[in-house]
């Protein structure tokens, strides 16, 4: 059986022209550019809680990866580094293999260098540590939200949980929009040019990436600003053809692991925003808006029907130790 | 049961005053200093392979913190941020208010902050990333040996594995010795000082933690310096007294989690290490010399009697894929 390092020598030892020094030593060594501050962030992968053990360890290296990458899209930074921690239940080296192969993919595909990291035996487990790089003040924060501003969506959100729901038999998707919502939650696209775009034309207050769920996420930014969010039913992202669209809906507000872009505007920027979505190719939905705190309790996110009515909101995100998990 | 979030908020919320964002956000913002290089690294500690599962998890707390700030210390490094990410089987308060104990009692000895991280469902898993701060180009690397060079250890190697030995009941150690050998494997030390003054004293060419055992990690010493390594039996440490001489040499040379600093430093330098030593009120030992690569494959460490004969070495550090388990 080959040894850890000849694992990680055979498997993950490439290039880092970005590090100064790569893998092999007690640690990476990385310079990053003068007036730049450093954006990091960490994820951890367990088999079981967030994707099935069968998974394609292709599209698991691609998703392990991508997830992080989303983080830093959501501060509109430009990733940089990487470094990847994994316990594995044996050394199957056509897993590790492929589980490589997707994972640099993604590295190639958003020019990221893996510069480090640890392999070990035990129950199977991933964890990401991303690094990027964005200017000194100009990072997109959830807590910048302010009162007045637009809330906007990018993509698709609820396609992944669709997916998920397909693959558990759960749902019986028509066969185009299966393949879709499957591909959406296992190769995620984290939408770092349209996370950096925000923040170079200073389009956005506040931002998040939609990883607990549309609802939850919106909570989040609505929390840290002190502010609540209310979103319009009817200008929620119509709903893919092929599916309940009751479970569809569900999946839209709160289903997790879609790594679009939730993000707050200044009024006035709709045209600009038009203009990037036309740009990068994707669609953006001005969903609703930031308004006062209704109460003490601050972080309220509700939804509103045609005449002003909120709507009963059934479930939150994903939230790993709570007690209403999907 | 509380939430995910109300966990980190209780728990692992700290002021970072040496972070832009500290956690609660998509990332945390870092501002290195102008002229200095990160060094960072990341380690996965996993239950049944790298710690009892009864460990006490306050203890747990301090070592998966230490373990990291250890490579930190090997590269010369100052410590200055950490993120988290754990994966628990449940989410027992007792446990977790335990564990952070340990962990900050381990960030307030060395100074850094915890600016974010991660927790999920899942097996005992805990993965730290440490970053930390080294002037441009004076980074102690492992690549650095040159022949000449003295190669020294610090502190008493192979405590930890007898710690492990007496814990499993493999041996039985004097009392006194007992306590030490199993502080030195559940609060392992590491050895930041050390390593800071190697590096601002220019003392070292190379360096390493001693974490997979002492043969192992010297030979990756040797090994990315393209050279060999020899020991002299005569010079290594003292053996504790209280312990199975056969059993306690073996630990000195192979056993890991020790944390102990192994380096390579020029001729000449012997009275500016004992200084050291003096000052740090640590044991430096001066344990073998860097010679030139005996064959084509590089980085063979040789252990020689005081005839200058190899004696024969039948145990390799720690390899978690490898045939040669402990």
């Amino acid at each position: 059986m080959p040894s850890e390092f000849d694992l990680i020598a055979r498997y993950f030892a490439r290039p880092t022209p970005q590090a100064v020094l790569g893998p092999g030593d007690d640690c990476a060594l990385l310079a990053p550019a003068p007036g730049m501050e450093l954006a990091i962030t960490t994820d951890m992968l367990v088999s079981g809680t967030h994707f099935l053990p069968d998974t394609d360890p292709r599209q698991l290296g691609w998703k392990t990866l991508a997830v992080n990458l989303s983080d830093l899209a959501a501060m509109g930074a430009t990733p940089r580094w990487v470094l990847l921690a994994g316990s594995l239940p044996d050394a199957d080296e056509r897993w590790i293999a492929a589980f490589a192969e997707g994972l640099f993919a993604c590295a190639k595909r958003y020019a990221v260098d893996l510069v480090g990291g640890d392999t070990t035996r035990g129950p199977l487990n991933l964890c990401v540590t991303a690094l990027g790089e964005v200017p000194a003040g100009a990072a997109l924060r959830r807590d910048g939200a302010r009162v007045g501003d637009d809330l906007w969506v990018s993509g698709q959100p609820g396609l992944a949980a669709l997916g998920l729901a397909q693959l558990q038999g759960r749902t019986q998707l028509a066969e185009t929009l299966a393949a879709r919502c499957v591909s959406a939650l296992q190769k995620p696209l984290p939408r770092v040019e349209l996370g950096r775009a925000l923040r170079e034309r200073k389009l956005a207050h506040a931002a998040i990436d939609v990883s607990d769920g549309l609802l939850a996420d919106l909570g989040h930014i609505a929390e840290r600003s002190g502010v609540d969010a209310e979103l319009f039913a009817a200008q929620l992202p119509h709903l893919p053809a092929g599916a309940d669209p009751l479970l569809a809906r569900d999946c839209q507000l709160a289903g997790g692991d879609d790594y679009e872009l939730a993000f707050a505007t200044p009024p006035g920027k709709r045209p600009a925003l038009a203009e990037l979505a036309a740009e990068l190719d994707l669609p953006l939905w001005c969903i609703g808006r930031i308004v006062g705190p209704k109460n003490e309790l601050r972080g309220d996110v509700r939804l509103l029907d045609e005449n002003g009515q909120s709507l009963p909101l059934t479930r939150k995100g994903f939230d790993h130790f709570g007690q209403d998990k999907p």
